[in-house]
Order: structure tokens, then sequence, then C-alpha cells
């Protein structure tokens, strides 16, 4: 099960402390650099088209099986599987964002809070039928 | 970027011809069976929680870079990241399911179109405001 980069994150942010921990709070818009051949998998994607980015998060701790959630200490230690903390025994980041736009392997994307340098492993079209119900 | 195995999927599904391709169009009930080692991370999961479970689809073809999209012949050959196939460089699958009940081990979930024996790389829960907006 070993996974290859296909694209890589270009973004202003560049350590943990100053990333967003959800790409709707203020994250920077970013270009994903697509390797050569993974170009032709890019057809019929466009601007304006939402779709959901999978990410290595290459800086996350792997050992971690529990966390306490950054966003409410008070509710205790929580197993990572409950959180979306990037600490997890596979840290497979998952951001949904807009297409801005494409140009050749080069994708602009909204908000999303990867870290400059960060392995993209996946995109996928959002459906709303089965991802927003 | 290696992946490793957190639980494996207890499915009536066994082969790719007779799963459907999402999971709110007739798949059954699975249970996933996590590895004893990664129990403590479910903590704080409960049943009626709706949350993504992450899997890698081991039978899917890892060269193809273009499809012709099932559900709709007609719109042509796409690009893999405009679609939803299993087939694609990094087969990351990504499933929406409800938990139904979490004994020990096992965590019973509503219908997923995974096939009987995959693996399970991660659970996140569902952020309502990230995900669905």
């Amino acid at each position: 099960m070993e996974l290859i980069r296909v694209a890589t994150v270009e973004s202003p942010l560049i350590d943990r402390a100053s990333a967003p921990k959800q790409g709707d709070e203020g994250a920077p818009e970013a270009t994903l650099v697509f390797e050569e051949g993974f170009v032709p998998a890019l057809d019929g994607l466009a601007a304006g088209d939402d779709v959901l980015v999978l990410t290595w998060l290459d800086r996350a701790s792997r050992d971690v099986l529990r966390v306490y959630p950054r966003d409410d200490v008070s509710r205790g230690e929580h197993g990572v599987f409950a959180t979306r903390s990037p600490d997890r025994p596979n840290p497979i980041g998952l951001h949904r964002v807009t297409v801005l736009g494409i140009d050749g392997p080069r994708m602009r994307v909204s908000g999303i809070e990867a870290l400059d340098g960060t392995p993209v492993v996946d995109v996928k079209p959002l459906l709303r039928a089965a991802d927003e119900r």
C-alpha cells in the first residue's frame, strides 16, 4: 500500500503553527503542481468545480492514537479516529476546495490548509448526492 | 508514503461486478474489524455518528489515467481525477457511512461499497461545516 505523489502543494503556509485547522478558517489559495505524467488524469476538470484533494501530511506524527481536540480541550482526550487531527496512523489529509483555474500541470485552488511542499495523492470530484447528504 | 492497515472490511460484497458504484445505491451494511492496536483510536465514536471511511481499493488498477464514466458513457472519456473510478494512481476509497454500533474492535456501519477484505486506512468524523458547505 505504497502511495505515489501525483502533485505538490505550492502554498504560503510553511509551518504547522501558522496553518488553520480547517480550510474554511482563512487558509490561503494555493497551487497544486502535477507531475507531468498525471496531467492527462485532470481532463474534465475546470474552474468552478468543487473537488476533494487528498494529501499526505508528511509532517504529522503517525504514532499518536489519542489527542485533546484543539478546538475544545474541555471535551477531554479522544481517539484520533473521532477527530480530524493530522496526527494519526495514516496521515491522509482531506480538503474540500474549489478549482479556480487549470493551466497545464498547475491547478489553482481555493483555501486549503496544507503546508507548502505537501504531497498530493488524489483528486476526486465532489459528489453532492453521496458526499453532502 | 506507506499506508498501514488499521481495519478490514467484512462485507457480503465479494467482487467488483456486483458492487454498487456509490454507497447510496443499495450497498449492504458491513463491519469494520480493527486491528487490536488501533482500538484506542476509536474512543469518542458512537452509534449514530456520520464518518468518512478511507479504504485501499486493493483490486483496482493503478495505471489507468482516463476512463469512460460508468454512469454516462455519452460524456466521453475523462481523466480519472474528474471521476470517482476506483481505478486511479492511488486507489483510496472514500465512503460516507453512519456508525450503527461499536463492540470492541468491531464497528458496524451503514451501506458501504467496499469489497470483503478491503483494507481500511483511516476513519474521520464528518465535519458538517467544512465537508458539506
